[in-house]
């Protein structure tokens, strides 16, 4: 909080606990500044995620709205709908200070939502800064709420938009990429790899529709928790009963912000476990954490297959982004499988924090709050940017080494399987023995050891046929 | 593996490596002598489980009636659904010594599974263990499968019945014995805690109906994953192709094993993700570890909740299942709680191992095949289990310390609350200060500082009035 | 990356795959500008923490001066000595702008660094920035320097950096502050709580001691993995052998930078362990994991402690540090417990993201180095500094209660214990069962029965008597 | 728990809840009955590790050797003495048949021992199992003892002698064997890999070291989490305070532990942090994780380069232990090295659930410590085994492939570092370029295009020279 040095610079604003100074250009008031002198832990880049103050502008709009609907001053219903707005639109992320590590519960951002938005209210109306008047941020702006019941709400919100936003397209781009190359790669039968080992042939077409099915049934996965994460807490205030509000006050709330987003938000239809316990989000996070896998698989994949240039698999050519090397050319780096195996990696251990805080709930309100949803932005927005930079920077540019791969499937001993049926396991195995020892082709071998001609080798060993079932 | 002194007590059995001694009394054969003495890590209680080996009797049931409609000699057919369903119920469990900790595509189990299979078989054709004929562990018994596509069948049939079987039962028990207690309690009024500190009023059944959602919503979590689990690898054979399957196989397979378990297996639509990914296990084992979060809060609460005789919360009356102490009586340790705690952390750790082994497969195959499955069944297991155990042993006897309850409510300064329309804010907060520090009610502070009278307090101050909106 | 509209905003620069628009105002060069175009995963929060970029700064100014001592160019040397200072003070930190998601072996912020200083070194020489003369990002401030050993020589820096700034002052700051509680509570008798349940009474300052003895080994374990942290991977370069740098070098650099840091580093006995595993950082990681541990506990047990005011177990009175709620006086949330609390999950969770990176090496190079230091980093501030807030602004503040201390403890029924030896264990029982069921104390039950006089039971039940052997 | 149909397989034992039945050839007793009933949670597979039942035998023994000093009957003691021996030997294993998912102190397992111990005791005195006369389980047994302070006394003894008996020696084992290898093959030079992309030479002896530093540091990471291990909660009873023991009674019993051990117990400075928390065991855990990650590291590396034999790196020849495929010769499945990873996984995962263990005990006492137990030996007997294995049926018998190393180094463009100094960057590059372009050798295009001769190639371009700092 960097502030002038000169007396202008500040106002006084007061709480309970009595007055703070707060910076003249900020809105946020006293609660706000108290959090900042009792919560210093990690400093600016542990502030609350940007997407959750989004959504309590969202929230407090709805909630604005609603609350006419109940009796509140239209007046002051409309400056508050326009200053939540501003900071639903991210018109006002300079003043929202707070770092995650404070409350459990969220209040203090809950508090710095209602202090920015009063005080930006008041000044819409022609008020002063810090007066509490003609807009009052308990009052009015949290109105029928609490921060039990607005800090899950948000929380929701955020996640919901998140993953629609950013986590779900980036799936599908990365999938349909997949399913581009995988079509592309149909004709070119390569060996196959099991245990690390030379195995019998499939296309490379198939090898990539695998990929394509995980990121599908990611997808899937993800989408199949999202019924309980557009379950919104609002209505159950303090303890999940609801005192305070209104009958009604719930279901409108939630269709409004529904309506806002243009997402499937209802009411929760038990807030009891609506505050005190976060499942929903560790469900979602426990999705992520099967993408994740997914994502680590392929990448490792594509990086190995794409070893080399000489000395490595080599039937992958990655596109090459940046320099390698300085001194060698030829070398490209999988940066990109890179970035997707380390994103994968903190998605696991996200998924962890996020596991232990969900375990951790007492009574009526869970108090791991903040750090629940930190962690699961975080694996949202790492996994979906993740995956439009793979796509973009890599997989769309990935090349067949036809050459390469051509030669490692011919050169293969396993293709000698095709010969059992014509000439019997043990003949069959004698040549891919001599093979192996003489560091020769099958062929050479078949037809040193006299067990078949040219032209039947050609004809009875043909990968092709060893695509399916038969 | 104890063998007696004697010479009888062995025969010769070989594979490609050479001849080994088999116990006379066992029914495996030389691949699975061989891999005792390759794998010896853990000992008899880290033996591949059980469920699995189960899960391959279907199985290999499943698959000789199949191969019998691709020409299969109905003899050879006959003995081997004979033989193998023998494996199926259980009755052959000590002929399976290997342990978890062998090649990691389960090959050896699968051997394992083939050797006894074909030898009793043999024995039931009227032949000699270890001759391999009439029936052969590989071209019979192990006719269109490999390793690689029966050991994940055999891993989603374990899985699948497991769940359907232990898991789900155990959670819906649970979940009913939940529901009767929040109905019970329906009327009994207490005090909220949130932040663990003392909030405002809901009833005891408001207050278990948290927990009943959590674990409503658990069982439509594992049910969300099931479909697929329900996929399966059989047909895909060594690297997904289905080389050396028949067209139809995989598909025939697949509704033979749903109408020998009466669960709606289909086969796989992707085999290369079948055999390379276990994507869909990760997917369960994140849905078990929110039901253990779950399950953590919930056994938290109630020991809270419990806690005393004297010097606790004391809310609610556990029943007493053992002897507490020597020393004290009216001591009731939470016993059970601390094993539903105990499973939840289990399977916290479990679903980590689980998601490690997911993310490391390479190529066309996962090689963490045994040691992702015996976690998967071991917290399905011990999850059903100790929900059933929970719910005897303690959810269905916890009585209501109503006393208690009723004493720690109308103390409660948050009932305070209720005096701001009739008296103000400033008032009421004066009353309740007034009554936190000279440690009296708030109807003596309120009737001390003159602020109204005791007929106005009863008639104002009702919990009643707090359990919900407006 | 904001820009101005006007041309002058920009100078070209360049690597060998081409021409990129670098703003004007920024030192770093055109890697780092491909980088930010390659990488947009996570935004601005997801930067590489400012820390490394620090321990970057300490690295190449010593590696110029070790450079100097085998004939690098005085001038030279001296102007990147100069502009690597500026680095390692942070005054430059608006010129690194990549985020952690990027290759895995942390080149790209190699270069960033190489191009900030040798651009920063060349306007200190007079020259033009971006024309890579008189001081070249690779020939010179890379000199005899590899990002695969830069980068992990960084990361030990900066980690052991943050250890003995932030962790070990903030661990031994709460380690004071409860050992003087310890101290402040050593006469009050209270009674101990097992399972949850009343227990033995033991006082309020052997229970805080329990505390102490876990910071106190938090410490020490800690201390015990830094040894491995000190030895840094300077001189090992691309592979490990130390190809391209001198003899000698990597011993100088290793002094000079204990020498700069005032720390004990030297340099690592073996480089191919230092560049493909950073099992150190695991173990550092797993040190952090074992406080995490022992905070949540003490965290838990003294928001647990304080609960109430009323209806709660209410031993401890915990700091007020912010309004607990604008309706309830006497409220105060335990709000630093849950800072403690949320952040042992994320160091739990952050340990599990270091396991897997930590596992996934290939070859000679581990690449999740971005991934994994921004955890370790990320844990160790906040572990120091959650010990310092919650030391500050709760720890040093606590008061015990002793009025319900005394209360809980003098009705506890397990003080019978101490009436065994005198009136035998089957009167002792009977007197507790009595209290119990009729809610009496025991010295009640004890008169009623006529087992004792009052006098007697004054002197054989002295909580003083159970506080230790005899 | 199978029992004959007749009635004289029964005895009547009892505890203070009533009588229950006990199996007449076993020594336990009614709580170790009642037990069984109320906790029917994993079977037989979740029985409480053998190694902690032997502990207690040590424990027992030890506690009556010390209670005779301070007055018990020496007859009792002696038989005590001789009964818990037969226990610590593992000669009453069959008696102790309860899971770990019972009550979280232990007491059902400490109280199982109690009983089996006093009716063996009596059996040897010539008295009536079930009679507790003359020796009583909690009288004699038990005394001075707690279930709080016994239990983690047997952890500790258990987790230390698993770790000196199992899993250092098989770490050690490893490292030599490792060593061995390292030194074989000093002068083989192969290409490195770095990003698992082609890289400058090391030698294979080189690689290897690696490999022998992270075991050699995992030793000592093991051994400096020791002495917290070593410190014994014996004689903190049941809070901490040691109440109903003896003034020298904890140093004594930890005494003659460490002489039946061999191993340096001590008694725990601090009781309360000894019963409360579990730290020393997430530290050891912690300790085993790295050792896990280092095992997955050095796992992956051999077989990837052991990978083959046609279609991967092949540098390394794997022994070949068991038939690998029915169909393919010389397909060597790198199994050996897929239980090491397994385990691997296995172990991260029991490390998070003794984490998360580790971090909820409440007030005076944990309540995970069986299944913190549980894990922990299973992780150190796992990871101890595995590296015996891996070392006897793997790494001793580990070739290098001269051959394929050779062929992939010589054919690296890597190499073409070497010619920087004598022909200049851009010169080198251009050979670079057209060997990878054209599939050339360096040498091939070099000589092409006519920057040197094939005597000046043979001289300047020498992989001994690029093996470390000049």
């Amino acid at each position: 909080l960097t502030v002038s040095s000169t007396q202008e610079a500040f106002r006084i604003e007061y709480d309970t606990f009595g007055e703070l100074k707060v910076p003249s250009d900020k809105y946020y008031g006293a609660q706000t500044v108290r959090s900042t002198m009792n919560f210093k832990i990690g400093g600016v880049s542990e502030r609350m995620p940007v997407q959750v103050i989004r959504a309590f502008g969202i929230l407090k709009r709805a909630a604005a709205e609603v609350n006419q609907d109940y009796g509140l001053d239209p007046k002051i219903a409309n400056a508050i709908v326009k200053a939540a707005n501003e900071v639903a639109e991210g018109k006002l992320n300079d003043h929202f200070p707070l770092v995650v590590w404070q409350t459990g519960s969220g209040t203090q951002t809950n508090m710095n939502v209602n202090e920015v938005i009063s005080n930006r209210a008041i000044e819409i109306m022609g008020g002063k800064l810090g007066s509490k008047t003609p807009v009052h941020p308990n009052d009015h702006v949290n109105k029928s709420q609490s921060s039990n019941d607005t800090f899950p709400t948000a929380m929701h919100i955020a996640a919901a938009q998140e993953v629609n936003e950013v986590l779900l397209p980036g799936l599908k781009k990365l999938q349909n990429a997949l399913e581009a190359k995988s079509k592309e790669f149909s004709q070119i039968i390569k060996i196959g790899r099991t245990h690390t080992q030379d195995a019998v042939p499939l296309t490379l077409g198939q090898e990539f529709s695998g990929y394509v099915q995980q990121i599908k049934y990611g997808v899937a996965r993800i989408e199949s928790t999202m019924p309980r994460v557009y379950q919104l807490a609002a209505g159950g205030t303090a303890v999940g009963t609801g005192l305070n509000t209104r009958i009604g006050f719930a279901e409108k709330v939630a269709a409004k912000v529904a309506e806002l987003t243009g997402l499937p938000f209802v009411t929760a239809p038990n807030k009891f476990e609506a505050l005190a316990a976060h499942d929903a989000l560790v469900e979602l996070s426990g999705a992520m954490n099967t993408v994740a896998c997914s994502l680590m698989k392929i990448a490792n994949d594509i990086r190995f297959l794409g070893s080399g240039p000489r000395s490595g698999l080599g039937e992958l050519i990655l596109p090459e982004n940046e320099p390698g090397s300085s001194i060698m050319p030829g070398k490209v780096n999988p940066t990109q499988c890179e970035a997707v195996t380390m994103v994968a990696a903190q998605v696991m251990g996200n998924h962890v924090a996020v596991t232990v805080g969900g375990s951790n709930g007492h009574f009526e309100l869970n108090v791991f709050k903040p750090m629940m949803i930190k962690n699961v932005l975080n694996s949202a927005r790492l996994l979906g940017d993740v995956c439009v930079s793979f796509t973009d920077n890599c997989v769309v540019g990935i090349q067949a080494n036809t050459d390469r791969i051509n030669k490692l499937m011919s050169e293969s001993l396993m293709l000698v399987t095709a010969l059992n049926p014509h000439i019997g396991y043990d003949k069959a195995a004698k040549i891919a023995k001599t093979a192996h020892k003489e560091g020769t082709t099958l062929k050479e071998a078949a037809l040193k050891l006299g067990f078949l001609t040219s032209d039947q080798f050609d004809q009875w060993v043909k990968p092709k046929d060893m695509l399916g079932p038969q």
